[in-house]
């Protein structure tokens, strides 16, 4: 199987890139982006001397088409849109990571504070969290977003067992989650021995965590959601803070993972000894804890995964792998690089 | 006026060093510690040189009690309760930073895992919270824990305007927080680029900081606390998710942060801009926002303080102005080094 | 004395406000700025609250002259020659901490690619490296560059040791080295866990020493001389690999450097113990360790210092305190923070 | 082909684990350590997870003998000298990662202050720079140091070139490269926002360098080797000081680099752009730059590689594949992680 990716001088791009290197079944044969056409990949990125080959070409729809058999926009929320029309329009199968497609449009333009795609674009894409969404055989995937991807995974199997109103998460992400872009924000000196708290109240994955909540439990109101930056490279942790409905006890939530994820190759339980991020930087894993405290009557959770991968690339290729029969492990059994 | 630092080579020893270097009426005149006695303070610190040119000596209290006019305990739990008798015995002034002094004995001995000091000791000590404690004309501070310090300081103010049993506090430290102690916890490699969460549930400043509660509230039951492990060096952060009293608004948190803090020195509201680390580090500030969520019902409050400036030595030189009626600036005005 | 700061909100401006906070003799009566003209001084940085009350004013030199003796430059190289004129015109005391008024316009213009400053301007310039420097009774400095200042202090002593045509030097500094602006190279991911060497032969700071090496010993040739980023914030290391001139040895080393430094408050010898960065960040020293190895016969030399510190703001305050003959320590008798 | 680790849980012991796993040709049938023997290996990783399903055993040779074809010794210098002894008399395949079978005794003496392993044991094994080495059909590998692989690669090629007399290294580390060893100099407080220089010209590497370059020109007779720890987990950063010899010139340098490498899968040259530690970390590559200076006459070499893969574990399968005939990339295909 042969795929093109679009923006793949981003971070979501290169790690693409560095896990198809892996996989079995799929060949990169052309890599696209608006800067450096004409180059060389390794010339711009010397990482990948002696790897991958190839010619940074514009993004030429046509001939992504007529080369390659699906193409991943590895593109920032609002330029994915302004790709995608022509592969939809001819039923090229695409798989979005940027937030464009994940949302109806209203809500898209409210959180995003920008227009949102065509409806008809919109309505044939599938939410692609890869152990809830049902994507074989599917053509258009949105990729979930990393924050979205921790907290919906960690909450779609407690949504009968916790008090609707009492969800509160505190989430902490690596600074690649915020891409490439340069910013105040990302500037080494601001970020390093640092923790700062954003968009408080207003992250736009709210609504696409809200979205998956509701498709499971339509009652759920809304959740308390924050967002702060660590000074590290790569990673997400959401902690959430639960309050369990009557009669429900710390048995009924690990039975509840036990039967949403045993069987799950990329999602690991780590019962009460709560997770840290160095269990999974560098893979697709998502590790997932908790703990009762009879005393408060809080359940804590704790999530941890690759923003990177689990959060962006290597959800795509698991995407991918189920879209079109692969095994779901194909290319992703990298393990963590752990130190 | 002339001190003793006992416990010098350990982190909060050393902060007082660095700050008392700027106190205009404090000179100390002996540093104690249980190894490397004899040594020249500067041939173990390099750091001190041209600065302090004193020799490391035994703990000699009777020494001390002859040449100084107040001794610091900078020691580790456990092992300030063995040194302050003698010094209690003969009502010769103590500020002590470790935990043996802050909590009852039976509560003490639950927490920390073994026996208290002897309760004639443990009621002569006041402590220490310094926007809180009445500690003029005082012998014997215990000083507070860091985390203690940032929770206490933004719960007080709000104890008749939240809800006492939805308090949830999500705290994070920095690596001096947990002493030098050589552990499998402290080794670069696993606290680099990683976030861990420890003593769930069962942190030794839970007590403290209900102690502090209960004094202006004493109806409020328990506190969920959880504490985390940044890869920084220095810093608090405690991140709370509270609930307002039926009536009660956002207007009214900022009326009793104001009618607390407006003019303390060392306590600065940041309203709505959460603060982050860079803003207090070096420093004995603590800065405290909050943001009210409409939709959640949910009020976000962040405190943020250097866990060995007003976590520890810093508050205890603050508690020493008080104690003799310096300015309770004297010695503490240090910007944030910000970068 | 009444100064002024032009430049403020840059990493050097920020560092001239912590230090002078500390100067018993000066007071900074006003703070400008080409952005954010009209903002308090505390609400675009609220690290400084409850310290500093002041508004950031655009730069009005006829302002400045009627009410401050001195202004500070904090401004880029490129910005502060286009500031300085109108303070020279008029004789008013000038330190500038850019590159503009260190080089003679022909060197300038070669290693800083742009039109010098007017050569009356250069000219009335003293450049300085205070422990080296007569600056006492002098208007306009020159005050040094970071890299410069440590290799400078380091090999002028060694002048007439060590064979002039063998001077290798591996420099390394911390991101704020590199200023505020916003660039691929500044941002977080690509400098956290990184180590790059950059202007490898062609950093400006080549002509610098140059100048201060054949002031002393006109013959010497050149320097090879390396530049590294650290993944850390502050801090500069320079090691140097030097040969000795025939009939030198180790104790002529140890000998020259307390003959220039055993009585400058700054610079600290910590002979065969090479030092370390947390022995000097956050403070005016200089710390200088060297080891001959005779089986080799090669010297190694190292120095570290606070980039911002003796590398900018500290230095530039050490010369305010010699021009005025203020004591050369005052508002910098701060303590290294250690850790 | 299946293989035993013994020293599983040390840091080569687990990168060995993680690159085994992508290993067509080797499977891991028991891993080995000294302490928490019979626990399960995820009990005590549990980033391992769903990964490997093993039990910790205790060291026993004959058993490894009896169901493994090749055991790695991934222990201490030290100790891996201690458990080869059955394995060699039995003629069973080893490759040991530590310093204990690098050297002849009596400079292993002098450099690692203990006794070395007998001659008989010595004799038999092979160095194993994997460029360099005749692994082919041999049965014991004493793989090389981090370090010294990143030097020898780096100056081999140049022995004809370069000025023997005149060989300077300054070489930096992250910190896995001292292990999992507790110790005040691997402390996060310690390593982080830091820089220091240790063992200066007494590294344990300098004889293992001097051996390898000695066997391509005897007539080499010191390099001047200083060592350093970064503020980082993972990285071998090497800068070199270099004269060429009369006559030679900077293109003999690239020609002579591709001469040695333009074949070698895992040696990327990249000319005059020097390399950074982000292009190689995760991988096995080692990455080589050089900039020659007409004004000083120094060549200038960087070369950047993963410690805890080129510099250990990688290398061991690199020589495995080359003991066994397997591709030479087989296990080894990972791309860097980039960021």
């Amino acid at each position: 199987m042969k795929v093109a990716i679009v923006g793949v001088t981003g971070y979501s791009g290169l790690e693409l890139l560095r896990l198809l290197e892996h996989h079995p079944d799929v060949e990169v044969v052309s890599v696209h982006a608006s800067q450096s056409v004409g180059s060389k990949l390794t010339e711009l990125l010397p990482h990948l001397q002696k790897s991958y080959d190839l010619i940074i070409e514009e993004v030429d729809s046509e001939k992504i088409i007529s080369t390659a058999d699906l193409v991943f926009l590895a593109t920032p929320s609002g330029l994915s849109k302004t790709l995608a029309g022509d592969f939809v329009e001819k039923g090229f199968p695409v798989i979005d990571l940027s937030g464009d497609f994940r949302l109806p449009a209203s809500t898209y333009q409210k959180w995003y504070g920008q227009t949102a795609a065509p409806t008809e674009q919109l309505e044939v894409f599938t939410y692609g969290l890869s152990e809830w969404a049902d994507v074989k055989g599917k053509r258009f995937i949105a990729n979930p977003g990393c924050y979205a991807t921790a907290v919906s995974l960690s909450l779609l199997p407690l949504m009968n067992i916790v008090e609707e109103k009492q969800i509160i998460v505190d989430a902490k992400s690596g600074l690649t989650g915020a891409g490439k872009k340069l910013a105040e924000t990302s500037h080494f000196a601001n970020v390093h021995e640092n923790y700062q708290t954003y968009k408080l109240n207003h992250h736009q994955h709210i609504p696409e965590i809200m979205q998956s909540l509701k498709q499971v439990h339509p009652d759920v109101p809304y959740i308390q959601f924050s967002t702060s930056l660590l000074p590290i490279n790569r990673g997400i942790v959401a902690t959430f803070y639960l309050t369990l409905k009557k009669g429900k006890t710390a048995e009924d939530v690990e039975k509840a993972y036990l039967d949403c994820y045993q069987d799950k190759p990329f999602v690991r339980l780590t019962g009460k000894e709560l997770p840290n991020l160095h269990q999974v930087i560098g893979s697709n894993f998502v590790d997932i804890g908790w703990v009762y405290n009879p005393v408060t009557e809080v359940l804590t959770v704790m999530a941890v995964l690759d923003n990177l991968v689990k959060g962006a690339a290597g959800q795509a290729i698991q995407n991918l792998n189920l879209m079109y029969g692969f095994p779901e492990t194909a290319g992703l059994n990298l393990l963590p690089t752990y130190i």
